[in-house]
């Protein structure tokens, strides 16, 4: 099994996201998506914003790197006017819609509004709209959302993710190994497939 | 043409160093050494010790990580009993030699004492060692480390590595194109071939 760690405001999740479904499948993987807050590991360390911000330089080859990737994959992006944005409401979607089969599709949306579209992915009506025609009644989806149990399931999340040793987003997890960014979900699920024919 | 940007202190730098040539070769690309000194370019962001360091969590994955990939490399890896070291003068030794056919066996010399064999390559011997059975005079290559020339070489390359937006090692320049970290390389390559291709 591996588990996909993504925030909706990180810009190497955005390809991470829209390819790691189809890349589990060609590994026979099992996949689970784990939706945590990075700002509040930033936090932990001491930062009020995105490294990409507070260290420009990097942050300028981060927006040129992520366009080169995506342009490789053939995914649209533009980039986004506003960095980082706030995914909160995002991820608590995510959480309380763990079960739902079209979970997978409905991050996609947000990570393609948010990296393609550059919509405000904080505002409730964008998430209306990446939630209509996947869940069948989304304002509902919406008022869970600010409910306790998104809440206090994005707060575990997070949590866990800190006892995980995760520190950086996308971060691909199987058994202990921790593979961090999206250009090392390959060898994440080499390392997957190795362990299951050890085994 | 590929350009190397590497320093003898960085972990990732290591693996790279090690399969830069080979793969350089596979694909019928020409390739510059270019030794810098990403301690000054920290210093600029205000770290006065390596990121891997100022934070241990990142710092534990790297050296797991660095594991994991020179296992699969089949490169010896030894988990360095002092980080990072001083690559200072094993820096300027490859200044004064960028012409010399056995600059990259040295190179790959220099990484494999500091992270194969755990030695303190600021040592003058441990780099006499590395140029024995290369350069026709190891004490005079070091002698001429120490000069004027090699301090200026080594200050060039380090202000070109500020202008070119290099943030960390190792990186890859293709043209106006950075591709940072060891994993990037067939990416520097791949874009490279495309083009000559376009040409």
């Amino acid at each position: 099994m591996i588990q996909f760690w993504f925030d909706f405001a990180s810009t190497y999740s955005y390809p991470a996201a829209m390819r790691v479904e189809e890349a589990a499948l060609r590994y026979e993987c099992a996949l689970r998506w784990r939706p945590f807050l990075l700002g509040a590991i930033f936090k932990e360390q001491g930062w009020n914003d995105s490294p990409f911000n507070i260290y420009p330089v990097k942050g300028r080859y981060m927006w040129r790197d992520l366009e080169r990737l995506c342009a490789g994959l053939r995914l649209t992006f533009r980039k986004a006017s506003q960095f980082p944005r706030n995914g909160l409401l995002a991820a608590r979607i995510a959480c309380v819609s763990e079960k739902n089969e079209w979970l997978p599709e409905f991050v996609r949306k947000v990570f393609a509004a948010n990296f393609a579209q550059d919509l405000d992915i904080a505002e409730p009506n964008v998430l209306l709209d990446c939630l209509n025609g996947l869940a069948d009644d989304p304002p509902a989806v919406l008022a869970a959302a600010s409910g306790y149990q998104a809440k206090s399931r994005l707060h575990r999340n997070t949590k866990r993710a800190i006892e995980l040793g995760i520190f950086g987003a996308p971060t691909f997890v199987v058994g202990d190994e921790l593979f961090w960014g999206n250009d090392r979900l390959e060898a994440a699920l080499e390392w997957s497939r190795a362990g299951r024919s050890a085994s």
